[in-house]
């Protein structure tokens, strides 16, 4: 498939997106009016920097307001018109994008509007190029991609064709299928763009809100898939104005652009397969090795310089101490089959922070080639001869992403390169697992996160939430598998917390059968639990009919408690150390959740800790 | 009038937020049950520390989803109530808030919704504790507040009453007029908020936008009118739901709702005055001097710990060196009624920055005094005996603002103070003015900025425009007089550029007459102009029909051009030092805009730019 990008979904000048595009690998890219107008570059220096660079100049965008005007407006059209035709001879390049009109219409019958749009194709065809008509979801007159169509066949003229935009056709709810009535020649250009559903104006939706295909909720597998069926193997082009990415810098943004394009394609091939078809057609859609859901977690790594608070708190949930990595400067603790690897080789000034997870998957090469080819970059680890080979990438949150052998207990290979369990270690409810890991995501990369998740891991987005928090809303994207062996959560800090890198939001939270045992236990040891609030126990008795005893022991052991019509939820959280703390959960019956309505009271008190200590 | 707020306005913790309250002049507030839960403050502790900061604790809030549910859910949800109840006892908050049923209801009729109002009212007064019950814009039976208090009247029990919320009320665009009807004594509480119209769900609008009175477009005057006749003469109080105050300086939060009251307590008076009553009610609608809007710029101060690069452009333009102040490290320059002070006491390392703003106003004193009784802090200046005073505030971006001695021919009193101009430099065009002065605002603080200006210095503020820059969307909020005597523009710069306190969008506008004329002697001069791309000027023969020799003088001059039906706009920027750049702007016909269409090649320049010198 022939991929392209315009440059208005990118930040800084002309010039710097054009780098920008190449080294992600674009074929192709649109040029927007403005960042032309904007630019030192004359439309031969783009020429020839585009040659350069071997990228093809595949439109010039956008044309506005042409149709359905009065007689004198429509000489004024026709004249500006011309002169874009003659720039973009200098340009070299041969299609335009025209939208529907959205201002200045006054006249919206369908033959006053194929008469103007054929002196217009008449116009394109003396100058060399080709007009790509599209109906703007908020046009005046024409909305709807079928109409604008019926318009480009009533003048049919070989000079005129229509432009296919994503955004403009599901934000409206249209049906995709009749796109597979359309004559593939007479499709000059498409445009791809997701977003998330939202219930607010189209046109602010469509100006702010736009995302990169698999950031948003649009079904864009079927639209490829009506689309290969066309017959049509131009440009595939992604224009999203998106508020963050326009802020954003400009090379990660061109990377994660690319990576969304190449997960279109496959979602496309599997639309396609799914209706029983192998072949690709002509916009031959790439796709890469599939590769299954990871079937849980396989270790999570905190680095730290000064590591003995963290040992300490290990020690006091029932972590055993497994020791050193024979070469490495790593520890390993464990506790059932949840394994915590403390990377002794931070900086010294830094506290501790969560630096890697690992994931088990059932091919770890196949997994790390697929999520290379998804534009993820490798992380080397230095590995001797005898040791296990981690494959390694890294998330747009910088956090380390290792993809390692699944077995069908759970077990992990690597850990005989530590020493052994210590014997009579073990305590009642100590079969954990790891249940789910936190990170914080900086804001200019929390759709990327949401997209490589997806793409590179295979986890699936669902809804996101937002709790409240003492210094504003904190953001909850939960990414998980089907049958929950992986609970990823990302948190969006608020805006005021992004100075840092690493937030208080990121922690490691570990499941139990027996979660008052554990917590007994651990407050024997002499755990530093997050203290729970007097009024959060009175509130609690408010809103569940508990058994006194119970309540009693969940304000005890400063445990936290949820209840839906799936099940129970208990859970308590330690205090912080460095930008990380650790959470035990234990999960009866079906429940599913996270505890939400106990957010807001972890934020508040770990608030008021930073405040105090500060 | 009572003047309160709830604390989910605010930041920080329950105790912060009662501290800001009590700072800002709050008489009491409303205590959010999510701000009491995650707090470790009992509720006697509560208690004792409003009445220690004097401030009364009004209501207690939110109690959801009571009414219209079935008969198991309704002994669940007066279980629940009674737990309420008794904590407010202790808390000694005497009413509660009811919102209407959102989302466990499964009866609607009205017969049902009292009866089992009726149960919460006799239990409320069991406990000593009133009700008031409040229609929720998106409640599933009852969303709308005459239904609400209609069922209140069913109900009519002495500790049964309605609860008003503008927010719910003006977000549905209803009638406030029959207000006017309810018995006062049935209205047990009041909720102002304002909010920016949007076409947004209303949950999602209510629970992110909502602002404090006089920041957003909600008709409020005309609500306090009916809601005064009434002779209700409880609290009003601010919830506010905004993702941005939520994030900010608790203190700072604080006084911009403070300020937001004392401007809706005169709105509501105007507008009563407006239909010809000038008594108070009981509802006692505080209210200041009233003062004219400024008739126009005074001066404009920039701070610079090296003056040379800014003398060289003032020169360079056209103005005139009047010298030293007699007794202050400032200098005077002029050109025509536009007067550029600069301030030698900046920090050595920093470049020169917009540092105040003077403006023309009938009665500095009064204006002074009204300001300050606004919460405006005041900006103490040195001043010798027999010079002029000056009453200055300070601005949320940190700006000063002077309010200057207004003079019929536009002169002012305190040039004297410096030496006169230069004979024989006076050039064609040169009886220049201020047109406008563009401040560039922290986003935390922008909303307050608005309602500052309009409340402090009755600017208005107009619809806000964003203009696209390589570092993204560019927020421009333009407020101005009636006669644009004065036009300020605010500018909410990307979020990746808000390290910095001052960013380059800020600059003077100089209108002259002749702007050809006097760009023509600042060429000559060697003023260094911003560069503007040839492009730009082949975009703009596309899109004007102009003389082929006009254009040529416009790419000659790097001027850039504007037109619309009310007539023409020229103007050129000139190169940045600092922080600031200039502005000449000619106006010609009734053009009342600012050049909006050639934004984007200002910032995509002065971008370019930076990139090049950084």
């Amino acid at each position: 498939m022939r991929t392209g990008i315009a440059t208005v979904c990118l930040s800084g000048t002309l010039s710097e997106k054009m780098d920008a595009c190449a080294r992600a690998g674009f074929d192709g890219i649109e040029i927007f009016e403005q960042d032309l107008v904007t630019s030192a570059l004359s439309p031969g220096d783009v020429r020839r920097r585009a040659a350069d660079l071997g990228l093809t100049l595949d439109l010039y965008q956008p044309f506005r307001d042409f149709d359905g005007v009065d007689d004198d407006l429509l000489a004024a059209n026709l004249r500006r018109a011309a002169a874009k035709f003659d720039l973009m001879g200098r340009l070299g390049i041969d299609t335009i994008l025209v939208c529907s009109n959205v201002a200045t219409a006054t006249r919206g019958e369908d033959d006053v509007l194929a008469a103007q749009l054929s002196q217009l194709a008449r116009l394109a065809g003396d100058h060399g190029v080709k007009v790509a008509y599209e109906a703007l979801a908020w046009g005046k007159y024409v909305s709807d991609f079928e109409h604008a169509h019926r318009l480009v066949e009533a003048v049919d003229h070989p000079n005129l064709g229509t432009c296919l935009d994503s955004f403009h056709i599901l934000s409206r709810e249209w049906d995709t299928a009749p796109i597979e009535k359309m004559e593939a020649s007479k499709i000059f250009f498409v445009q791809v763009a997701d977003a998330p559903k939202l219930s607010l104006d189209v046109l602010s939706w469509s100006r702010h809100y736009r995302v990169f295909p698999g950031e948003g909720q649009f079904e864009l597998a079927k639209f490829m898939g009506h689309l290969a069926r066309t017959g049509y193997d131009g440009p595939v082009s992604l224009e999203i104005f998106n508020d963050v990415f326009r802020q954003s810098d400009v090379a990660r943004t061109a990377v994660d652009a690319m990576r969304s394009l190449v997960w279109l394609q496959e979602q496309g091939a599997a639309w396609l397969a799914g209706e029983g078809e192998t072949h690709r057609y002509p916009l031959q859609l790439d796709t890469l090795p599939r590769v299954p859901e990871p079937t849980g977690f396989n270790f999570a790594e905190v680095k730290a310089a000064d590591t003995s608070a963290l040992e300490t708190l290990l020690g006091q949930l029932g972590f055993s101490s497994r020791g050193r990595h024979r070469t490495k400067a790593v520890q390993l603790w464990t506790m059932g089959q949840a394994r915590v690897v403390i990377n002794e080789t931070a900086p010294t000034l830094s506290g501790p922070a969560i630096s890697a997870v690992g994931f088990d998957v059932e091919n770890p090469l196949l997994a790390s080639s697929r999520a290379q080819q998804l534009k993820a970059p490798v992380v080397p680890r230095k590995t001797q001869a005898d040791e296990e080979v981690f494959q390694g990438i890294s998330a747009p949150d910088s956090t380390e992403i290792f993809l390692c052998q699944g077995t069908p207990d759970g077990t992990a290979a690597w850990t005989a390169e530590f020493g052994q369990a210590p014997a009579g270690r073990s305590i009642k409810g100590a079969s954990a697992v790891i249940d789910h890991v936190n990170l914080a995501q900086p804001w200019q990369h929390f759709d990327e996160a949401v997209l490589f998740y997806s793409s590179a891991l295979a986890l699936a987005p669902q809804p996101f939430a937002e709790v409240p928090s003492p210094t504003g809303l904190v953001r909850s994207q939960i990414m998980d598998t089907a049958d929950r062996g992986v609970r990823l959560v990302l948190n969006l800090a608020p805006l005021i917390q992004q100075g840092r890198s690493k937030t208080y939001q990121e922690h490691i939270a570990f499941a139990v059968d027996d979660l008052v045992s554990i917590a007994r236990a651990a407050k024997k040891r002499g755990l530093q639990f997050l203290g729970i609030p007097a009024n959060y126990y009175e509130d609690l008795a408010a809103r569940f009919d508990l058994e006194p005893g119970f309540l009693d022991t969940l304000r005890d052991l400063n445990l936290l408690y949820d209840r839906d019509a799936q099940g129970e939820f208990l859970h308590f959280y330690t205090a912080t150390v460095g930008s990380v703390f650790l959470e035990m959960v234990e999960r009866r019956g079906g429940y599913d959740g996270y505890g939400a309505p106990n957010a807001p009271v972890r934020h508040a008190v770990q608030y008021d800790l930073r405040q105090t200590t500060a």
